[in-house]
């Protein structure tokens, strides 16, 4: 039996039970078992070196066994798993680790918001908060931005295979153009433009919701000095600036806020995925103390109190006590960047372009459908790799930040024959 | 030092740290620390029987043995924690047996969907599959409806709080009345009017959305004979019909799904609290096979792939595979609906009104503030219970549905004690 | 060659050059060349009683003779003939003459808007300043309620037709039920209640809108006591009450404004169809002067100094400085409910309803397409009389308010004997 | 008396009795009683050039003799005045002679729709026809663009202060840059890439509408290749060209469309203001024969009928059965330009810049409320003219387009003195 038609059997259950909104388990159709630090391996034994990392969530690796054993043992006395938004110790603890631990020393003012467990939760409580303080509708987005599948997060969205997804036309949002969006524009002059001129069209926003790098829409990193330029433009107009940093946060980009190269202070921050350290369900809105001004229960949720979540979530704060863990990804990123760079350069086939900062990186390639096969090659040869872009058209590199230099080099091995593979087609 | 200051030390985290949108440490102000069963203890050892299950998240009660055990094996065993909607074994367990264990037995010919953790993530999602499959963009909704914070959900919710909190208008939605909304009316009338008409100014909905008990909404109970006409008023117009089941599912009311004695057949019901289990998030959204008619990816999210919930909720089905758990429900049910009654003879004050079925259920009392003052006393003397309702003007009783006679009994004394406190004042 | 093939060649400019969207020329095939009174003529020599008026807009007839000489004296005159809203001559003597003649004696405070020549205008700079000086957004307008055809008027109408004409979803406004729209429901109970319910999930409104006999919807007349409870109602919650008197207002009620028997003061009257005397188009907005705060210019638009409009306007005021006119129209309209009444007795058949009050009258008849195929066979016997409501199944009668009895008889007859031709068939 | 006090006495009914949103009269506080060609004169005898033509209306002059003779005729021979949309013998004059002069010899297939006697009536119902026709839902329209003031158009208005008078979001519109927005900047590769990339966030519309020369949003005339690239993306994307020709149509511009020297063809033109030929109100929408999709009656209204104005139409057609007028228009276009230019030479303190082609030009000022001042100026002086612009930062220029060369002197001259008299202060 060949692997094809033994995976078929394997996803019969998937195929005639789960909706056809499945996704992921059709580009790598296989039943995974388990999984430690940045490898995967099914139920065949089958090893893969994971590059994708939960699109962002396993930042910390798989199965920590720090984490682990704080779960085992919380599981064991009886503690609290699911608490609303009563008090608890994992609650506690989580938040004046993240403030000690993250916020004083950034010198931020943040109060924290748990706003339900997932990254859609948090965007659309800081849409929320940013209209309530501002009594304004719109909020700028930019293109290529992805904020979430819900409809207030959709709104934000770019994609339109997602937008159109909602059945009903998506309002109070302006989409601008990102940076570099137009060859040779500056997009600030065309924002200042819009909203400094009262008969623009576009009324002036509640907020500017941004990624400093963008995920889904194909890896694009915003220069640092576009950066300041829109948090000027949102002191400038008093709009509120929100970095959505549920993929880019947490350290993916080789700092913990992807925003603290540029200097700024967002008003609003987002913050899913990898904050729950080890996978499990958990986000965070951080709202500058002067703009908490939300009644109690205004925005809830009944898993808001994800205890597991926070013991996983408190143990991965530990990787920021001091610059070690920092510095290695932005180590880690330099040289994935550097071999990005070599592969472009001895495949012009490709027409590669290197995209991304940190370990958020991508190669995007010119020709319809390629990256899709690169990454179907790499699966049958043991790396999950995702494409990314509204073509599809980006090879997108998100391994766990705790990957070793020898797993990033395997993992690049395989993709370079996969490469080679589906060049030669 | 009193309780209160001594709280207020205890509490001081979550006041100096946590955003001001908190609910529920406020009502609750004590740091909970272990749970078993209908029990839940605070820091300093206090014992509080759970008339309030996590707001229905918790119906297989606190930390179960069985399902403490399952989780640990995985961990020990670096059982994949985090994977999207990649294939994983606890994936395919829970996806077999809720199909043989709940789906077969009934007679539903259903495609589960994992459309994120969250009861508004499978609001969302029916909202979406309705219009996909329609093309029409109007949802109808009900007077008093709670199906979620995110703005799709939002715009079929009915509290004027929640919707003002959105900050924007919410649209594509229409607002009818429920079950016994205005005395001597039915309303199912007036629906059909409105459909029927073609100067009524409804367009024909893409589907009516409806929970059968509103949990948040005051615990309104519809007839079984309405919910039979809203379903005919259905397949006469071609709408889908959508039970939101997030809370009052799961065996809340007696029967798995609530809507069973009514005999109908929902086009798309949605699952979550208490579908996970245990308490860990977790939702489901379940579609006739001829609507799931998604594209790939179409709605997606990050914690679609929750796999110690699914083997949480893969061993909570156990309790379906005969009728014990089921009669057991009801018959706790009737006790404590024959208790409310007494209650509400006895203390004639409180002009009581009963509400709800199963273990669902609650009393409305006229006076503004007084169910608060009842709940506030009550947990003093360790009873955890809410109020719902437009004007919090009903006290709800959700405990665990694995609760003992008991406990109950236990339960309702304090409730009494607290009831006759409060009106002494 | 039959009249009907004569009438192909004299509708081939017409069908051949005009737009697809013409209908009155459809129904009439005929070209018109003159009309005085209640009297109209084709090109043939054709004579036609005219029971439509130009929908409401001739309530003082055809070609009024002093009207006549006052456009002609004015144009001869080189009268300023457009003007947009700059000062002229007929502007101010109109906006005198209408404060003496209709608001002051009727202890009406109002400022007077221009807001556009037509229905729609008026309707939507209504709406406008509702929403300014309220700061909401909702209006609850009625079922089968018609208000025009722009977007924010066609948002608070009912007509499904016309409403899914708009090519984009109709937000902002809500639906509620018109006097006796369901049977033996009194409507208000159902309003009432939704405006009481913080959980209704219909927001507090900026205005309801209303039109007290539905002309287009039906010929639907809200019975006085109605009217008032919907006052009372606004009143109660600080909403705007506004009544569209555009086609039921001038008099066609055997009133000025339609709303006088009820004794209410609306806050915003709609006046435009009739209020320009000769049917040049025209329109008012009627706003009680504490709400008229609109900035100057906030809402504008090129035609609202349509100066020989103003001429006949004011020309037409005369007609109410005494009770004459008003008592006359009275007296026919309750000879024309007579007649109704007589045809229903007589042709059982038709299972006719009785509509309307004043000259705003209509049979409403049971069988799809009956009510059409009698105004046709009026058409063909020299009656113009058009239908209306959801299905076309309403016989409308509008007659100029200048017809006499002989008139008035003469239409009848036509109308009984095209009533037995096509009972007949 | 000084002539303001004069004037406050005149003005007085219009403060009393009209709604404070009336605007023109405020600048030009003087009753008007005759006009003639270009000159007005109020009730003091006092003349005055008119620059204004009626913002556009009165292209033809004041009170044409022969179309006054036309309407009195007409009048005499009691000839139809209202007729909504039935067939009347000026009706099927002006849709012949429409066809004959202006369509059939520029090659141009359009059907003719009476959407209304007004300018926004017929660019709604372009947008409907656009929305039916593509079954999209977004439009996208212009910076600065000013197509009306009913909810449909206000919602592809650019104007702040008139959007925000909505007192609702407007929706299913997107606001792009105008030729030359930010300088330096082609907006057509801005445009191209938002609708190209399936990530822009911005949905594919279903049509573009736009003013060739934006008369309220500053005189902004787009260059000819700028209008033959976006004819080219809506042909690449299938998108509806609509051109709102309502002030710079009617040869305005110096020709008959404004878009006749671009040699496009927009799928939908609409018109109004000078298409009455005597400032009596009308519209048109032309469409082209394959989007004529309407169904009878889809879009209707009273005054759809103002036979008075169609008669004045016809006879204002005679400008077109030859070259002469239009290249007289163009004549005095070239010769307005060079006074301009002189002026803005002459005056360097205006910091003057050139706006505009053909008779609809203007300059702007840099110093806020110079031009305000300006025009105040030149009313004391005998000129009527008026502002134009986000910040009414532009004198604009609107003569008669039947204005002699004295009159353009005389206009010209106060003009100067105006300016002269302004800057000395």
């Amino acid at each position: 039996m060949t692997t094809a038609t033994w995976n078929d059997a394997k996803m019969k259950t998937f195929e005639n039970l789960e909706s056809e909104v499945r996704s992921y388990s059709r580009g790598w159709p296989t039943v995974f078992e388990k999984s430690k630090g940045y490898k995967l391996w099914d139920t065949d034994g089958k090893e893969y070196i994971d590059f994708f990392a939960g699109a962002g969530t396993l930042n910390y690796g798989h199965n920590d066994d720090a984490m682990q054993e704080k779960l085992i043992e919380y599981i064991k006395n009886d503690g609290v798993i699911h608490s609303l938004d009563m008090a608890t110790i994992p609650r506690k603890d989580f938040l004046e680790r993240f403030t000690d631990v993250i916020l004083k020393p950034r010198n931020l003012d943040y109060k924290i918001m748990f706003p339900g467990p997932t990254g859609t939760n948090t965007v659309e409580s800081a849409l929320k908060i940013a209209r309530k303080i501002t009594g304004r509708e719109t909020v700028i987005s930019f293109t290529n931005a992805f904020h979430g599948m819900t409809i207030g997060s959709l709104s934000v969205t770019g994609n339109s295979f997602k937008r159109h997804g909602a059945g009903v036309p998506l309002h109070h949002a302006v989409s601008m153009p990102f940076d570099n969006y137009v060859e040779d524009n500056d997009s600030i002059a065309y924002l200042d433009r819009f909203l400094e001129d009262s008969g623009s069209g576009v009324a002036l926003p509640a907020a500017i919701i941004l990624e400093t790098v963008q995920g889904e829409g194909g890896i694009n990193a915003a220069r640092m000095e576009w950066l300041k330029k829109v948090e000027a433009l949102c002191r400038r107009w008093d709009i509120l600036l929100i970095v959505d940093d549920v993929q880019a946060g947490n350290g993916r980009t080789g700092t913990f806020f992807s925003f603290e190269p540029a200097g700024i202070k967002p008003d609003v921050v987002c913050l899913s995925k990898s904050i729950g350290g080890i996978g499990l369900p958990m986000a965070i809105t951080l709202i500058k103390s002067e703009y908490d001004q939300w009644g109690p229960g205004e925005h809830n949720g009944t898993f808001r109190g994800n205890n597991m979540a926070f013991l996983a979530a408190t143990e991965a704060l530990k990787n920021w006590e001091n610059d070690y863990f920092a510095n290695a990804v932005q180590e880690k990123g330099a040289f994935l960047k550097s071999e990005i760079n070599r592969l472009i350069d001895h495949y012009p086939e490709l027409n590669g372009e290197a995209r991304g900062r940190g370990l958020m990186q991508g190669i995007a390639v010119e020709k319809e459908g390629l990256a899709g096969e690169i990454c179907a090659e790499a699966f049958e040869r043991g790396l999950i790799v995702e494409t990314s872009g509204p073509d599809d058209e980006v090879v997108k590199f998100l391994p766990p930040l705790i990957i070793d230099q020898e797993g990033l080099v395997k993992g690049l091995d395989i993709l370079e024959d996969s490469i080679k593979h589906v060049l030669k087609k």
